[in-house]
């Protein structure tokens, strides 16, 4: 075994011990270590900041985009939301414990279904340092112990996030070791954690897809991947224009950078003479680019490069996570519904009509962790949706779809109680 | 692609077609397809005998196992309770569709959290035939497409039962393409089915550990492992002797071949003579093997072979599945907690006590699919727990813990409704 497979081994084997005590620490105890990981952050503001100046500097050094290294920058006010953010997962409810439902055999064995910690958790996760305290501070919560690994080019910052966060642990007389920092910035590190059988219980990948590929083909431990959102919204026939308008606006222009935000726009043939003529114009006096098919350029007076042009095949499955937005029209519901099956990426999909049976139709047959009736996308969030915080959006299927809060970041088990029952 | 890995693509491309009409059909009509699908079983009865026929003749030749050979066997009794499970899963409630949890944003979007199918299942199980039927049958009620894949010796039993599946599907409506049989014996298969991502949406391998690795090493897609059952009974020190024995001797002996009979016998030290004396001698008058630690064998008068044997340290890591226990002192309930982390499969566990405060730590400490205090481990099955039928026992933390029912055979999406909502 090379050195740093037996190093991320001995660290997953340290986690695993770890999750055996915060899996039964009472909530009064979580709780007093996320207050005191909150205040240790604050008390080592200075060497944050220190380490994320030596980050900020090699990423400008490196070439890094402006949306990356503002993303990367910490300031006092950003650890001060960091400390924040950690205080604020201590204020919601403990997810670990709660009796989902109870029932009886027969026999009179009493069965309980209850919320319990999963176990290890690794979280595989982009340049953005805050993600290293908000995700320690959920799966601490929800009785985990966590195995963070950022982007490489937030590195000096997550080690002394994770300094901070492991002196405020055991301050409370957690084990420090219910959270750590993988001490590698090389790929190698996150396919030897994804191998990790009976020791790492989870591994959440978020971030760019060749990662998230690179762990899938890897894992043997179970993945739940917070992959790309290629969301659509549909402007029926019978839609009410008005609030199509408002809605794509703010699903493609309020925050074209997140993964919520729309790509696609279908419109109905019967609507989209009219949906063009205002609300397309609204959309380019936003800065929006509009790639559309053959029917919607010649509805929008053909191609006027660069703000309207023509869309290929490509362009319907892309994730621009920017002021772009692919246009088609639809011959109906139907085709629209069709065209998000094969399309789309299963996160987010909203339909705007006035025709309660088309809508429910839409709701029905579209297969997406959030479907959307008259509403933005933009929902998609697990503040939004009242999850009180969120590790992130899953777009796998099982265990946890769409926001992952702290519920998610539990599994269950049955307690039976008897008198003596045998079969 | 080889030939093989371009056939099993095909394959769950139909599955995926087949998956997106049996989401969406209505509960009668699937009722309807599995009542059709009973019938067919019948009708077909002369063809699966005959085919099942040819399986039990190789497996005589190849020198199966007696216990093998009788779960390969099929007669008209056997086939009949085939098809009356698949009528059973029919008078079922539909899974799909259930509104999990409703709430409204502060805005008035309201939300909910909705049962939907999973869409493409891929079961790979052992050679007991009446397995096609049941994972066909509860797959469907659940609104699933199933691939299939059987134990290779029975190969032509699962075929016939299969044909006849189908031919009960497309009598209903239904694709015939909702329930397939992988039509080949090769191990390779599986390892392509498995690495299918965007057809299968969720792998379950029951049986052998060999071919339950091969499954995890080849994975892409997502996996519920439904591994081993090393299970332990606890008698503790405040335990009612009597009880602890009926339960000892219900989870060993009345079904040894099953993944939820114990296989660890771990006795409090204050109890151990006067339990060995009683219980010990009543598990030796049923046959079973004693496998014991030093303390037990001293308590049990030394080894006796081959009634009271010496245990070694790999006999509390195994699933003897036949009338075997391994017996341990333990000096206290804590004792009794660490053995089961480090040696069981979190399975089921149980602990036999009058003293609750013992028996609440135990539930709470001891991280198995279900716990039981003062009932048998023999109750960890769909049909005990109330689930109408089960598709196997997950032993993976995620999505299904414990019994699988056709509740743990969907997921959930979330439907928002809104008058024009943004953010």
């Amino acid at each position: 075994m090379s050195d740093l497979a037996q190093q991320i081994r001995e660290l997953a084997q340290r986690a695993r011990v770890a999750a055996a005590t915060v899996a039964l620490a009472p909530s009064e105890v979580k709780d007093r270590a996320l207050s005191a990981m909150a205040d240790a952050l604050l008390a080592a503001r200075a060497a944050i900041l220190a380490a994320n100046a030596v980050d900020v500097a090699a990423g400008e050094r490196a070439g890094l985009s402006a949306a990356m290294l503002d993303r990367l920058r910490l300031d006092e006010r950003r650890v001060q939301a960091m400390a924040d953010a950690v205080r604020g997962v201590a204020s919601l409810p403990d997810p670990v414990g709660r009796v989902q439902r109870e029932w009886a055999h027969a026999n009179g064995v009493r069965f309980a279904k209850v919320s319990v910690p999963i176990g290890v958790i690794g979280i595989i996760y982009e340049s953005r340092p805050n993600v290293t305290s908000d995700a320690a501070a959920l799966c601490l919560k929800a009785g985990n112990a966590v195995i963070l690994r950022g982007g490489s080019e937030s590195f000096a910052s997550n080690q002394a996030i994770a300094h901070a966060l492991a002196a405020g642990l055991a301050a409370a007389g957690l084990p420090a070791e219910a959270v750590q920092l993988i001490p590698s910035t090389e790929r190698e590190a996150v396919k030897q954690l994804c191998g990790l059988t009976g020791l790492v219980d989870l591994v959440i990948p978020r971030g760019g897809r060749s990662l998230i590929e690179a762990v899938v083909a890897h894992a043997r431990v179970p993945v739940i991947k917070h992959y790309d959102g290629i969301c659509a919204l549909y402007v029926d026939a019978a839609a009410d224009l008005a609030m199509a308008e408002q809605i794509a606006l703010n699903a493609k222009c309020q925050r074209p950078g997140v993964c919520n935000a729309i790509e696609t726009l279908l419109l109905h043939r019967a609507i989209a003479p009219r949906f063009l003529a205002g609300a397309g114009r609204a959309l380019l006096e936003r800065g929006v680019q509009l790639r559309g098919d053959a029917e919607t350029l010649a509805l929008l007076g053909g191609a006027q490069p660069p703000r309207v042009v023509a869309a290929n095949a490509e362009d319907f499955r892309t994730e621009f996570l920017e002021l772009i937005l692919a246009v088609k029209v639809a011959g109906s519901a139907g085709e629209a519904i069709a065209h998000i099956a094969a399309h789309g990426s299963h996160h987010s999909d909203a339909i705007v009509t006035d025709d309660a049976a088309v809508a429910e139709k839409f709701l029905n047959a579209v297969d997406s962790a959030v479907v959307y009736w008259n509403a933005s996308t933009r929902f998609t969030d697990g503040g939004e949706m009242g999850f009180g915080a969120e590790i992130g959006i899953s777009t796998d299927r099982l265990h946890a779809r769409g926001p992952m809060g702290l519920e998610e970041l539990t599994t269950y088990k049955y307690v039976a109680r008897g008198i003596g029952q045998v079969r």
